[in-house]
């Protein structure tokens, strides 16, 4: 088996993760995106996508199919094994029902974007063993900066916090 | 404001989840059925369903529409006030998916059907101030034992779990 360059999957996952924010964004939708990967030795660069998404709050008024979720979905119906030997990448850190999704699967690598906007269930997460790397991607800082610039009740919403 | 018999209006909110639970059970989906009600003073009954719904695995190939995450689906985009005013009913203790949707959205109520063929985060939970009634519903252990000896692989995909 080659030696696996976890920079070059890692880069590769959170630029799929991104594009799925960046696609929200520019559909008016909350700026963030995930995706799932697992490494397989039969694809050309040595990893598979299994399924991306981004947060469908506003697009689809669904309360969630946050990123992913939205990732998740989109990846299908999948064996247990198969999650054990993923990786999620999100462009922020997952909220309690994100990471909730992580658990139940039982995802062992989870890279975030950043958690600087808002900070989820890493601690959690970890004391579940999961193995997780913030990358700090000033691009998720600036796309969820803006958006909440924007519409702050609509973040509000989606995680749950009361609107002043 | 009139005094709340929450016997009755728990009834009521186990006996709609477990009509869903029943529906997907036909269906031969997994069965799995919750409801999100909120008392209501303008309505007859003083309360209101804001949303039902069933396990989606089988049904429509998804690995993230658990009963619970269908019905919050179901009810749409709610203020947050509102889930914090509410009551979630299952007929299964809640997986740390559903967990984590109950804790994102600080739903401060959950009935819960039977917590033997599977149990969740409730400790969790409640260590975040949840307030969980178990019920211990026959009905609901029945249907889940005639599932899963019917069908034990899908119901372990269901859980995350590896099948033998």
């Amino acid at each position: 088996m080659p030696t696996i360059d976890w920079r070059t999957v890692d880069d590769y996952g959170m630029q799929i993760a991104l594009a799925e924010a960046r696609k929200s964004f520019e559909q008016g939708g909350i700026p963030i995106g995930s995706a799932l990967l697992i490494l397989d030795e039969a694809e050309p660069n040595g990893y598979k996508v299994l399924g991306s998404g981004h947060n469908q709050r506003i697009q689809n008024s669904s309360p969630t199919l946050h990123g992913e979720i939205s990732a998740l979905e989109n990846a299908g119906r999948l064996k247990a094994d198969t999650y054990r030997r993923a990786t999620i990448y999100t462009t922020l850190s997952p909220c309690s029902m994100c990471s909730g999704a992580i658990s139940l699967y039982k995802i062992p690598r989870l890279i975030i974007g950043e958690n600087q906007t808002f900070k989820g269930d890493e601690a959690l997460l970890q004391s579940r063993g999961v193995d997780i790397i913030v990358v700090d991607n000033a691009e998720c800082k600036d796309l969820m900066k803006k958006f909440i610039s924007e519409k702050p009740q609509e973040w509000d919403e989606d995680i749950g916090e009361l609107t002043n």
